[in-house]
């Protein structure tokens, strides 16, 4: 059952199972701290396909592939699949999903589509739509390069507070019942603006819908953030990170000690040379499907949040003049 | 409470009530056939804006601000907020909605994006995730035609089977209980690529999405064409509605009688000069919000199928060699 808690916050009593995840990723990624958790990485940006695009879509496959084997699966058991990217009309999806005959429900998430399609997946888990369905996002830094900023062969100045967009993908199967860790709450965000401009500052355009999302969640459920093992963030990175806590700090919200950013763990900001952080939608995917579900499996966390945030430009966006609108969107996820 | 019945439709026992609906177009909408069930329209393309991605934003900003006022709601008493169109990154959207401070879902469906819409609110009022929704879904000649095709300044030759793609937007209110026509059935559709390369001619690539989805939901259902009043396709225009004929004819559905194409409703095509008919997501938003539901209210239709069809190409995609995949999402409602 599905019940409002509060303003805007909704609790699935049953709780949808996550029954099966994983993580594909790039050369980076596997040459950063979280590599060796990934189910599938390819030192190679192309994947074996002809263009960048492909290879995002042939990251979306390989990783809806991964989770069924991993949980010996067919396609056919999944009743849908809810996806998206960040590539103009979210191809990496329609074309890397064509082949598995699911019905698809796309999104337009931004960087926040990871949980926006874990979200919707749970929520038609638990009112009885379906038994099982998958969600899933990606990115790849070879395509929202040259899309969003410039072509990779002008080897533009990166500026400090920009973030590297994660090549990668995850997919996660929820259903009901069985067992596995639970989605408890859903909180989906509404849009804040706050008059961000630099295209080159997305932790900060986000950072206030993080907040946003956040402050309302705490309020609805009446919970703080000491009641969380993790509260992991999409990916603000450093810049964004740091005025999330400022930002909730004027509500006497103290994040800091359980809070960490999937920007700030996919890549070692030191050797990486990745500036601000990582950042697309792979970033919160590969991060939720390398990582966290696995140290939730391992027992070393009980209780999270995930919540994915999105900066909802475009380059056109931008070249009108127009200000980042941000979005975020929480999951709270419980070991079994 | 919602059932699957068959392989891949939902019954909504209860259905949810649309409870309003806004039309908005452009000045080619406000000369067509159904121009005068707009609820508004702007003879200026820009409508007020300094650019046509701006204006579309206010086609989505003014469709939901009616849809509001004609059941004289205020934005606070919408919980959720459902939508998504044609431009990159879905700005329309994003930009349009921005104000509101509802909770959004951003949706990516291409031209199926009014019934992918549609039917996600109804699942959140049916699951009792909300007591009241909006769908909202746009598209812009000029958006469209300079991010997908030729400069308009270029001035280029449109093939026999190209379509229009309509400027305008719909909204629709989805509630729990209260009167109104209620959403009943959803089929979400699968992708389906027969191969059709062509990105001047949507309809045929829509067109087997179509008749997958048609098909799955007469199966479902164990209800035939003649059981409606009226079966209304998304934008398939001329070329798509006779290809959708042909494949349903193989199955021995025969749905001619029953089936208009919003994308042959919209425009006069003897005299407007839009090829084979009209296309875009507002091609069947405003169809469906100016047109049939004002029908419904007046009691001339009674129980209907909407599906709108979508093609999940990119610009990109074309450019790569890519073959152009469609989806199909259909909505059953009937008149209170």
């Amino acid at each position: 059952m599905i019940e409002k808690v509060g303003k805007s916050t909704l609790a699935l009593s049953e709780g949808p199972t996550i029954q099966s995840y994983a993580a594909v990723g790039g050369k980076k990624e596997q040459e950063g701290p979280l590599g060796r958790e990934f189910d599938f990485t390819d030192t190679d940006t192309t994947f074996g396909e002809k263009t960048w695009e492909k290879a995002e879509s042939a990251i979306q496959k390989k990783a809806v592939t991964l989770a069924l084997e991993k949980a010996k699966l067919d396609k056919k058991e999944v009743e849908y699949i809810f996806a998206g990217d960040l590539l103009n009309q979210c191809i990496a999806s329609s074309f890397g999903l064509r082949e598995f005959g699911i019905p698809l429900v796309g999104l337009y998430g931004a960087c926040s589509t990871m949980a926006e399609s874990l979200s919707l997946a749970s929520i038609f888990i638990e009112s009885g739509c379906a038994a099982r369905c998958a969600a899933v996002a990606s990115s790849h830094f070879c395509t929202a390069e040259r899309q969003y900023r410039l072509p990779l062969a002008y080897g533009g100045q990166r500026t400090p507070t920009a973030q590297w967009t994660a090549t990668g993908g995850g997919c996660v199967v929820v259903q009901k019942g069985g067992a596995g860790p639970r989605v408890r709450h859903i909180t989906f965000g509404k849009i804040v603006d706050l008059g961000i401009t630099d295209a080159n500052n997305m932790g900060a355009a986000m950072a206030p819908a993080a907040a946003d999302t956040l402050k309302n969640y705490f309020e609805d459920t009446g919970t703080t953030p000491g009641d969380y093992d993790l509260i992991a963030t999409g990916d603000l990175g450093q810049v964004g990170s740091e005025l999330l806590y400022e930002l909730l700090g004027m509500d006497k919200i103290h994040l800091q000690p359980r809070h960490k950013d999937c920007g700030l763990l996919l890549f070692d900001r030191q050797t990486q040379d990745v500036h601000a952080g990582a950042s697309g939608c792979g970033c919160s995917a590969t991060v939720l499907c390398a990582h966290i579900l696995r140290q939730m499996a391992a027992g070393k966390l009980r209780d999270i949040l995930f919540m994915a945030t999105g900066a909802l430009l475009s380059p056109t966006s931008s070249a009108q003049g127009e200000s980042i609108p941000g979005i975020a969107h929480l999951v709270h996820i419980t070991a079994e």
